[in-house]
């Protein structure tokens, strides 16, 4: 058992460094009470009376002196060591310690330089935390070496793991909290350790922070036996050791100890042999919740209890006069005057533990990772377009084309290191299969004869895990690298949180000038609603980019490229892009193509526009407005407009494809939504608008609600209607159908007259017969199965 | 180290028990090929041709035969000791297995007469299987027996745990599948034995299934040592059993002694000392994926690869001719002619080996939970009403108004014991504390001397991690029982992929007739986005009611009661109902009360209505509506009611509150919906509408979208502005406070000519005094907080 327990203190530390580091921690609480309380004296030069208190106390204390703790011990390995570290913190609320940590440092006063290192700027630093028109009180952008909020739970590991990978030098000390460790998302981050390459990759040390309690419950590690706890971490196949305690000098020694054992043990691993999986060492820090403050108020235990989780000691005009007096006690507890001098400065002595330069944590280039941000080497996308002899060709699928593109991309970077692809084991269940003729699965377990694609160095990570993933390559695009995420539509929304998380952290940075933009979160979703051939309703939600459009308009853009070279062009777009967090929906069977590869460029560029060649409204306004988002929905729309030509020739039609779904959004609303003149134009402001759409139909009256000809939108789409069917029958229980899309605009038109009467009752038989066919032959009938678009309409 | 490992093969089976055994589980295998392969000729009493192949091969079979094994086996101990067990197949895409247990024990022809036990039923039951009109692929709702789908991966344990909790003799044998393990939601799960009661309790005995692979890659599970395994296990606190080969005959006898060791270790705990948490038993079953399939075809290995994992032998007109040679020496290697009679019926000697009656897995009624579901007792919600002397009184908080009568509704059912609430650590935080007086948080790992609510038996179950809230009570209902899950609002999203699952799964019943319905799942979501202020942005965001509503009507239901008496009429009739899930939105903090209990469950009852007190529009039409759905949102409608009664009193104002958010639909698009006329009543069809909304503004014009007065909606919600602030000023970042109701009512109303107009610039001004007040002071201005409905308006 390697445990640096305080049963056997090393001697690590001398005893002016031990003094001097129990000092830089008290001079962190200092600063991390302070935060909490104080609008005033900041010093305590005097007496503390209500006055100096904020009105409104608001942040969490429970948290932060353990982080204090562990945020002033890696300053003295990474001096010590010349190390590369940043500081995530899974419990990010305990947003004063890294505050803290990065103003003693010097870090946060560089990037603002209102809050100065001195008692104007101990005062501005106090009053501004959790305080209107200051800064949260968590982690969050706002906080220079930061790139983890930990706002919302469980994502702590899966970041820290993206930040190493490609970055052999990078460590990332991660703070754990024992609450954060029962999510789901993180108790299966601990397995990220089965996918890092030693070599080419850098080091994660977690930093399980065991102090016992979340809101008002104990948590579950800190109470199992430290026997199962042990076996836990080294089961999940890491080298735990334990540090604790309450005692601050000897946590000190024992921190020391353990974080030097650490270091070496990474050391060796770094410089060893690199083809088996190397056990990483961990730290299990067991310190008190809340520790040293108050230890009692009103009768309740307080340090090491749940109820030091945020303010633990109320001080107000209303509260018992004692409580000032504690509070006071409380902050002299740390003797600021031995940590700064008369002018508020930290002292000079102290000032010398921290690292410099982009030493410090909170100066890490590697946490504003737009900094280190290099394009990628880009193939010319339009080499891998497919030939469209004829409208309605057959494809190959749309994404196994994109495979392709994507496969040269990773050669084109392979010498950069700077772009990855995640899923959750499905990229060649998504048919993007040509990856892996460019670079292999990312896997540092066993290999067994038979397997493919697996190697220590690859550019494809792969686990069932779709929130580690996401939170894989958050972390990757967070340190300045690019990305792609690939996924089953339906399950996506296993990251829905995640991906506010990520939008609402994108959203803050464009309003924080020393943030560099990043590179874009590219999801791109196959194997979508209408091609669940043999999973059925459970696999069907095309849902995501309905909740992608709450997020702001800057951030969030959505693509639905009806074939293979629209999503070529689309794809290319948004690997070039910054900032956004881009949802490309694609087809990955094959499937009808439409567009050349120039017409596709110049569709995808404007993002919406007339299909002339399938339109026969010419210079004239359109009877109908047949308009359509999506693979499948186009296929209908375009079966359902051969249809209407020939039984009904005298009807001018008009066809619309909408690529970029914000273009049915006014501008006003958003960048790239159409001006009311645009879209009327396309859409008329009184024709009937027969829309098939890829996702839930209200996502698209929820876009127009407000244009002109909002009440003659008809929407059909996915609602909520499927089994193990057909793709085409799919397509009938959403009433999307061809059939469905030519009785709309019959129900529509009633100049349609007696033809379409007779029209309409020969498509409902027609369907009849569908359904029994299906039902008999188990697959589709064969006009259905080999319709073509019937025009003679070469692709120019 | 307890194993039951090859090594040591204890005599558990005799000689003819065992032929029977593996004779049961080839009939299970041959009915598994056989839905995945045939269409007809289902007892091969002809060679085997290729118009007897389905058309379209769709199925997975790699986890079949593993799941066929561990049923087999289950149906033993179940008769040797008569036990009471239900079996969770976690992958649950392993259809044809469950199909094919059920099938064999005659539990599938008595719910499905059509198909019979005889050669016509088992024809049928090949050809339904995952074909159009058929059945789905998975262990979907149509499966007799199935409480998990397992479409989606990952909740498997967690509803077991739920179906066993307050089923103290029910024993839930669940299939995990190494995939599944990876996901985040699986690997907390394992942690749910530190919450069971042994006594009042029953018992989960996960099956760890390690066949090795996923869809293209290996799993983690299965690549790291046997001593890692059997570590994380232990320091999850379960009792690992392996079962390891892929010799059939030696497999069942490890198998049966694993089960035997097992249930026997089950005994012990369930008669020992309820006061220590016990190491419950688990099974390792590691065998070959696709286990007794073809071993290899066009050279590549199948049995033992990932290759088995869906259909693993491509049999078709355009295949090579040898390939259905192979599939009918697959098939009869089963040696069907030894397991069915010429008329397809199982033989007497295996039919024998299943339980009887409800003892059948299949036929057990904990499946089917609508059978078992008693009405809650109900205690006389309106015995917790506030009273209000005057509109806008000081309420204590709505959710902590609603403790008190959830607090009696576990008293009352404390005997039942059919109730219980879920949350993530967040109750007390929730302000439902109140039920602490009444029952404790069930806890089963240390309890500590300052912890407080804890307890082996309680009706709380509490853990950081919403996926196991939601899928524990997702098994609690499914099995009959009822309860609540409450969370905060913007983590709800994280159980967005579970909801949905959730929801079709309540779909997909309505439409089986075998099937009763259950109790409703109720979420009931608080520290909302209005009220995070001290977290901020990150705990902001009210979009589940968003992802909600694209579910289908018959199912879904989002309330958003304006005050405490409104909340206990919308709980008790949540609580009430069946089938649904019912989403609450409701307050936390102290806020104003509206509604006397009378007018409140007169409010309630239609759902949404003219508030007559706060309007001056009697007798005519309004100049203007303003709508309001929110606790927030209603206070500054009123705000701003009372600021346009002042300043502008010639102004005809109606004001509308919904509670009922379906309200807004059209009748003929959810049940709960207006019909035109009542809509158009209330909102007329051509005065503005200013509408505060809880939520993000779209959904409320994505519900009105095809109103007559769609036009003049104009809503102010949540659009993604927020940081830590006071509440009034959340409102003020969102253009959704009094003033800016008030400014948006002048701008849509012409008359107020100059009024309005100096009217707009005093609020401006104040807006601008507002936002310096707070920075100074971190507060709200006095007249904001101490604002007051002004009217003498006694509420009766």
């Amino acid at each position: 058992m390697e445990t640096s327990t305080l049963n056997t203190p090393p001697a690590t530390l001398s005893s002016d460094l031990l003094q001097k580091i129990d000092a830089y921690w008290r001079a962190a609480n200092y600063l991390s009470v302070g935060q909490l309380y104080l609008r005033s004296n900041p010093l305590l030069k005097e007496p503390l009376k209500l006055q100096h208190i904020k009105s409104m106390l608001l942040g969490h204390w429970g948290t932060t002196p353990g982080q204090n703790f562990i945020y002033t011990h890696l300053n003295r390995v990474i001096k010590q060591y010349d190390l590369n570290v940043i500081y995530v913190s899974g419990p990010g609320h305990g947003g004063p310690a890294v505050v803290a940590g990065t103003y003693l440092e010097g870090t946060y006063s560089e990037v603002y330089p209102d809050i100065s290192q001195d008692e104007d700027g101990l005062g501005k630093l106090f009053t501004q935390f959790s305080y209107p028109g200051g800064i949260p009180s968590h982690a969050s952008p706002q906080t220079p070496g930061s790139i983890h909020e930990g706002g919302e739970l469980g994502y702590s590991l899966s970041h820290s793991f993206g930040a190493v990978l490609d970055n052999p030098d990078l460590i990332v000390a991660c703070v754990v909290g024992d609450g954060e460790a029962e999510t789901g998302p993180l108790a299966t981050a601990w397995h990220s350790n089965k996918f890092l390459n030693p070599i080419t990759d850098g080091t994660v040390l977690p930093i399980l922070h065991l102090n016992g309690y979340k809101i008002s419950n104990p948590t579950i590690l800190a109470r199992i036996t430290h026997q199962e706890l042990e076996q836990l971490f080294r089961g999940y196949g890491w080298n735990p050791l334990f540090v604790e305690g309450d005692e601050p000098m000897a946590m000190h020694e024992a921190m020391a100890a353990a974080l030097d054992d650490a270091i070496e043990q990474i050391r060796k691993i770094k410089t060893g042999d690199a083809h088996s999986r190397p056990r990483w060492p961990m730290i299990v820090l067991r310190s008190p919740k809340g520790w040293t403050g108050p230890k009692e108020v009103n009768g309740h235990k307080i340090e090491g209890n749940f109820r030091s989780h945020q303010v633990p000691l109320a001080v107000s005009a209303s509260t018992p006069p004692e409580h000032l007096q504690m509070l006071e006690n409380w902050l002299r507890s740390y003797h600021p005057e031995e940590l700064f001098d008369e002018n508020g400065k930290l002292s000079a002595g102290l000032a010398e533990l921290a690292p410099k330069g982009e030493r410090r944590m909170g100066a890490n280039p590697h946490t504003n990772g737009g900094q280190l941000l290099t394009d990628l080497r880009m193939p010319d996308f339009r080499q891998y377009g497919v030939p469209v002899p004829f409208r309605g060709a057959g494809g190959e699928g749309d994404t196994f084309v994109c495979g392709r593109f994507l496969r040269d991309i990773i050669r084109q970077n392979q010498h950069q290191r700077n772009f990855r692809i995640f899923g959750p084991d499905e990229t060649v269940s998504n048919r993007l299969d040509a990856v892996l003729e460019a670079t292999n699965r990312q896997w540092n377990a066993t290999v067994e004869p038979a397997d493919e694609f697996l190697a220590g160095d690859g550019r494809v990570m792969e686990m069932l895990s779709e929130h580690q993933c996401e939170g894989w390559l958050e972390g990757y695009l967070l340190t300045g690298r690019h990305g792609l995420f690939n996924c089953y539509e339906a399950f996506i929304h296993i990251i829905d949180s995640m991906f506010n998380q990520h939008a609402k952290w994108l959203k803050a940075c464009r309003e924080i000038p020393w943030r560099r933009d990043i590179a874009s979160l590219n999801i791109l979703l196959t194997s979508t609603v209408w091609r669940q051939d043999h999973n059925g309703f459970t696999h069907q939600d095309p849902g995501f980019i309905d909740h992608v459009v709450n997020k702001k308009a800057e951030i969030v853009r959505v693509y639905l490229p009806p074939d293979a070279n629209c999503l070529l062009s689309v794809t290319d777009h948004c690997l070039r892009s910054r900032h956004y967090v881009n949802v490309i929906v694609a087809g990955k069977h094959p499937a009808p193509q439409w567009l050349n590869m120039d017409e596709a460029v110049a569709h995808c560029t404007r993002g919406i526009g007339v299909w002339d060649w399938a339109s026969n409204d010419r210079n004239s306004e359109p009877d109908v407005v047949m308009a359509c988002s999506g693979d499948v929905p186009t296929l209908e729309t375009l079966a359902a407009v051969t249809i209407l030509r020939e039984h009904l020739p005298e009807l001018k039609i008009r066809v619309v494809n909408v690529v970029d779904l914000f273009k049915l959004e006014k501008n006003t609303e958003h960048t790239h939504g159409l001006n009311d003149h645009d879209f009327d134009t396309l859409f008329t402001t009184n024709k009937p608008v027969i829309f098939a759409f890829h996702g839930y139909p209200w996502l698209v009256h929820r876009l127009t609600y407000n244009r002109v000809n909002n009440s003659n939108i008809h929407v059909r789409g996915y609602k909520e209607e499927g089994t193990i069917t057909t793709s085409f029958d799919m397509t009938v229980l959403n009433e999307m159908d061809r059939f469905h899309l030519v009785m709309d605009v019959i129900d529509r038109l009633p100049q349609t007259g007696s033809k379409g009467v007779y029209l309409k009752q020969q498509l409902m038989d027609k369907l009849t017969e569908h359904k029994q066919y299906i039902c008999t032959n188990g697959k589709d009938m064969p006009e259905i199965l080999n319709w073509k678009w019937s025009e003679e309409t070469k692709t120019n």
